[in-house]
This record gives C-alpha cells, structure tokens and sequence, in this order.
C-alpha cells in the first residue's frame, strides 16, 4: 500500500512529506493507522547526526497513536478495529528479561530494531524502490505502519488519539521512573532537574504517588510556572541562588532528598542529582541522554554512604501491561496531559515542531493526521 | 584506671604498648573489657596516614569483643558479664537514619565520633596527662574501653572471643553486604572483585543465601585457593585472561551478573565491577574504600540500561539488631571464620600484623589481651 509519510532522508534536513509504499503484515505482525505523533528530542537527536547509530533514510517518531487495521497470521491480542499505542520498548513475555521480574527492557527484537529492520530482517518502507529504515521499532512520523504484535499496547477506545499519543514516550518516561523505578512512597522529597516535557511528567507522576517536597530546578525562569502546573511546591534556579545548588538543596531538603531525578541529559547535573540525595537511602534515577562519550562521575564515598544511582528507560513500564493503566490514570484525570500538548499541526508543518523544540517554546507539538 | 593499650601517637610510626588513663563510664555508657581485636586495612588506612581526618594520638582498632565491667547511670540494655562487641556504627533507634527503616548509618553521635570524642565531646582516654583520642568510636586495640551503650552489641556467651571480633567489622562488612545491601537471592550469580578478608566473607556470604555462579577475581593467584574455600565456583585472574575482563565475566555469566562486589577499593576496579553487571538488573555495591580524592566514572547508558550502582557501610547492618544474629550464624555453622584468623597474637607483636597485612601473608590478624 501507500501511505504518507515525513521521511529523514538525510541528517541535518528538514524532513520531506511523500508518499511511500509500505509492505502489508506478515506473521505475528500488525498494521496500524497512525492518527497521531508526538515529536520528541529523541527524534531531533536523531535527525540531528547526534547519534552515531542514526540510519537514513528513514522515517522517524516513536510516541504514537492509531488504530489496529489488519493482522498477520498468529496474532492474538489485538484484532482491526482496536485502539493501539506503538511501543519502542517491546513486552514478548517470554525473553530473560521479560520473565526476570526486574526490567522492562525486552530484548526479543533487539538486534534487528536497532538495526532499522522488522524481526525478520527487512524493511517495510520503500520510496521509488530504495528500502527507507524504520525507527526505534515504530516510525510514527508515517500515516501507516507495521508494528510486532509485541510491540503493540492495547489501550481504551475513548482515549482521544492526540493526547494518548504522548503516553507512548513522554508522559510514561516521566511518570513511570517515579512509579516503577523509583517507587516513591507518600510523603517522600523528591528533585526534579530539568522542567521540559518529561521533568514536567516525573512532577506529576510525584504529585500522583503523594510525594512531600516536590522541588523543580531549571535555569530558565519560566518553567517556574509550569512546574507549579503539575504540582511541583518548591522552584530552584541554580543562576538565581548564591552558592553551590546541591549545598542549598541539601539544606532545603533537611539532609537531602529522598529521591532525585536528572531530566536535562547534562552529566554535570547527573552529578549534582546524585549528591544532593539523601545520606543513607537517597535514590537519583538518571533519564536524560547524554551527549554521546560523556560520563558520569562522582567520589564513591556517596555511595558508601548509602546514596543508590539508577537510570530508567521507558519509565521503567513494560508496555503492554503499563501503559494501558497510565491511559487509564489520564482518563481518570490522576494525570494531566491536555495543558503540555502546547502545538497541533499537520503533517505538512512537521519541521515547525522541530524549530518549536529547538527554541524551547513548546513543552510538546503533536501532529495529527 | 589504668589499662595496656597500643598507642598511635603520630602516623607511619609504630605502635607503642603503653598504659594509658581511663576515666570509667558516664551516663549512658559501659565499660568493656577488650578480650581480643582485630587489625583491620583501616586501621592501617589511618596509621600510614592516607586518611585526611585522622587524629594522633589516638587509640586505633575497631573490630573487638570483651566483657562489659561497668555500666553508667541510665543504661539498661546490657549489664557487668554481658558479652559484646563494640560498634564503630551505632545503633540509637531514635534518629532519622535509624527512623528511615532504609539505612544502617545511625547518626546519633556522627559529630563527636568523627573527632575522636564521646558524645559529651570529651576524650576519657590520656596518657601522662595528655588527652588521646578515640578512634571510630571504638579504639579496641586499649584492653579496657568506655562506649556509649548505643555502640555495644550485646552477644552470646558462647562465642569465642578471637573469632568473634571479626564480626566486628569485616565478617559483617562482607556478608551483610549481600544479605542487607544487595539482598541477593538464590540461584543468583554474583562477582566478587578482591579475594582479601572482606571479599572472602562475600563469597561465603553468596554461599549461604544460596547463590549461582560465585565468581571470584584476583590478580594474585594464590588467592584461588581462599575463594574456593569459602564458597567460589569460579576464579578468574584479569592477568590470565586475553582481552578485556568486563567481556570476558560478562561472557561467563550469560550477559552479565546479578550482582557484583567491589572489594579493592580501586575506582578502575569499581567500574568494572558496575559494567560486569547484567542489563536491566544488574547491580554493583562498592564496598572498598578507595583513596582520597579518587573519583569513580561510568558512561550514563549503563544506567539507563537498568544497572544499579550503590554502595555499603558496616554490611548495611544495625548493630545491636543484626551483629547478634550473624554472632548465631558463626556458631551455628552458617559463616566460617576459624580459616580466616591467620594469625594470633599478644598486644605486644601487634606491629607485626600491620606487617603481615601489607604483605599479604594474613587474612585476619587477632590480637588476644
């Protein structure tokens, strides 16, 4: 079939908006009707020439949503008609770490995804004859796509599609590292560095489970306000205090905080994030991609002293079993997603939402077709 | 009172076997009569003056048992005959940290402690007038000492002395790291860097909650031998091997362990310790006290990718909670300790156990009063 699609012919060029052919699904397999795309930085990253893993040409996003139009043989859990979210991060249910109890990171397919390829080793995508690259297992920036059924989460028919969309990475990035990965408990302190998009996501994910100070840190001063939005109670610019910002956020916190969270990708704040835990339990997940070759460091006696670092992806949510439930919590109104969808477009001013990210004025831009 | 004790009066000198004055206990605190004492690396750590903060002179030691003489006003844990073993961690039940159900790293006398003081800030130790200092809250290597009751252990009468004391930190240093810390589960595999004192009490550690694979590294290969006595089902010696060990242990154990120890205080090692860990779960607890200013580094990914990256103190174990029951594991045959005291001593050889521990010729060096 054709479908429309913004293809990533090249890094450092706009995206170009044509028709491709896209080969229909084989076993196990399943083709969905993309009504909505939430553009991500991951996606930027990529098409950027900042990942040195990125493969063109080919067709980007990853936080989508649509509707199941036809299965492959073998497939079971979802049939045509059924509302579906693309999921990067697979759930097979039957891999090492999908039956260790201890990840959401299935390794079922991930040879051939990071490879831009379907399970079987080939692409779906082609324009004039030449093979086009999925990506990250999902390539939303299309109209249709071809997803494993495992790679596919089942959610409610009443979940409107351009802000579902956005559970499909950012919203469950941020909720689910405080829920699965961190496990804050009601009443706990948590920091949160960085307000963009998922920052705005680990401060409603705190509010949600309870959390005691629920502290922001940005250096742009008008994140104050959205914060403040998604119950963040105290705001910290690190340009506007005198001194060392994990000094005063120690001080701030009585000792440090419970659980502290990097959103921004910078490795000097991943340092900061972990040293102004608490000492003797205090936990700092790390979210945010570094520039690739950067590293993280700190003296060990932060964690002798009883601070714990951990990272999460994908908030840490199997996507199958946890993404459906965050649906849920958005329809329940426990989370908020409508006040972060700042932009909707078409499909045609796509490269808009990358400059709107770019300069920081949207906290998300979803396209709609 | 008078009592015999090994003085450090400035660093990289000798021990000098001297009596010293020592004023009985105040309120809240026990006189104990040291039966016997280990020499352990910090002790040297500060005696060879790699540590910043230590004081001279001092009384060195921390890993002792004895007798209590004496009990101050107040005290209503433990009383005169009552076995025990002094706690350079504390365990007071009322502060934050012993509130926090999550750390072992009692608070309640931190301040005076790191100044080599009781808690009322005095020192009841002197010699010919001139105060000398207190050592991690314990100074085992005097044959009478005062702790405040929150620091005394109390165990049972049928441990032997010269066996005991080393539960008094490296025993539960090494095994409550994997009970407590780590929390490591049967069937798990488990990497332990440095086959010294403490690594050989993780891998018995490993061995008695029922561990998978015990893979023990070293450089030297004698210490193949040791492991396998205490539980290590397979050796590897980084010189040995071609290529890269942090391939080579994640080869072995199926992409990597469960969980992995650092025992050499080395931040190189630390960081293969982390990376040798399995993606989604893997988790690395540093438990070797690296030089001063040393930094530990990891690229962000490895976090991200769900490895875990924490540290212990004292085994992550309460002191008068937990010290007792490892007391009955000893004794119930569950933990070895026998094979590890290498060398037994009078006070007046005590310089030799620094001796033997710099040239690796002691596991455990016991001094007997």
């Amino acid at each position: 079939m054709k479908t429309r699609a913004a293809v990533a012919f090249q890094a450092k060029q706009p995206l170009e908006i044509v028709e491709v052919d896209l080969e229909g699904p084989k076993a196990f397999e399943v083709l969905v009707e993309i009504k909505a795309t939430g553009i991500c930085h991951t996606d930027a990253y990529t098409l950027d020439g900042l990942d040195s893993e990125g493969i063109f040409p080919s067709i980007l996003g990853h936080e989508g949503a649509g509707v199941v139009l036809e299965v492959g043989p073998g497939v079971t859990s979802v049939k045509p008609g059924d509302h579906v979210i693309p999921l990067y991060t697979p759930e097979c249910r039957q891999c090492k770490s999908c039956l260790s109890r201890k990840t959401n990171l299935c390794t079922a397919i991930r040879g051939t995804q990071g490879k831009g390829l379907m399970p079987d080793g080939t692409s779906r995508f082609s324009y004039k004859g030449q093979a086009i690259a999925h990506y990250m297992g999902c390539s939303t920036f299309a109209n249709h796509i071809v997803l494993p059924e495992i790679a596919v989460a089942k959610i409610r028919d009443d979940a409107p599609f351009d802000k579902a969309c956005y559970i499909g990475c950012g919203v469950t990035t941020g909720v689910g590292a405080v829920v699965n990965t961190a496990g804050v408990e009601p009443g706990a302190n948590v920091i949160v560095f960085g307000l963009g998009g998922i920052g705005l996501n680990v401060l409603q994910g705190a509010r949600m489970v309870g959390a005691g100070m629920i502290i922001g840190v940005d250096i742009n001063p008008d994140r104050e306000a959205w914060g403040r939005k998604f119950g963040m109670t105290h705001f910290v610019n690190p340009k506007a205090i005198d001194g060392d910002i994990v000094a005063h956020l120690v001080a701030l916190t009585d000792g440090g905080a419970d659980y502290t969270f990097d959103c921004t990708g910078n490795t000097t704040v991943m340092r900061q994030a972990l040293e102004a835990c608490h000492r003797g339990w205090g936990e700092s997940i790390i979210i945010g991609v570094a520039e690739a070759g950067k590293e993280i460091a700190t003296r060990p006696f932060q964690l002798v002293t009883g601070r714990v670092w951990k990272g999460t992806a994908f908030g840490g949510a199997r996507g199958r079993t946890d993404v459906p439930k965050i649906v849920d919590w958005y329809m329940d109104g426990k989370i908020e997603i409508d006040p972060m969808i700042t932009h909707v477009m078409p499909l045609e001013d796509i490269n808009k939402a990358f400059d709107l990210m770019h300069s920081g004025e949207s906290i998300r831009s979803v396209v709609v077709f």
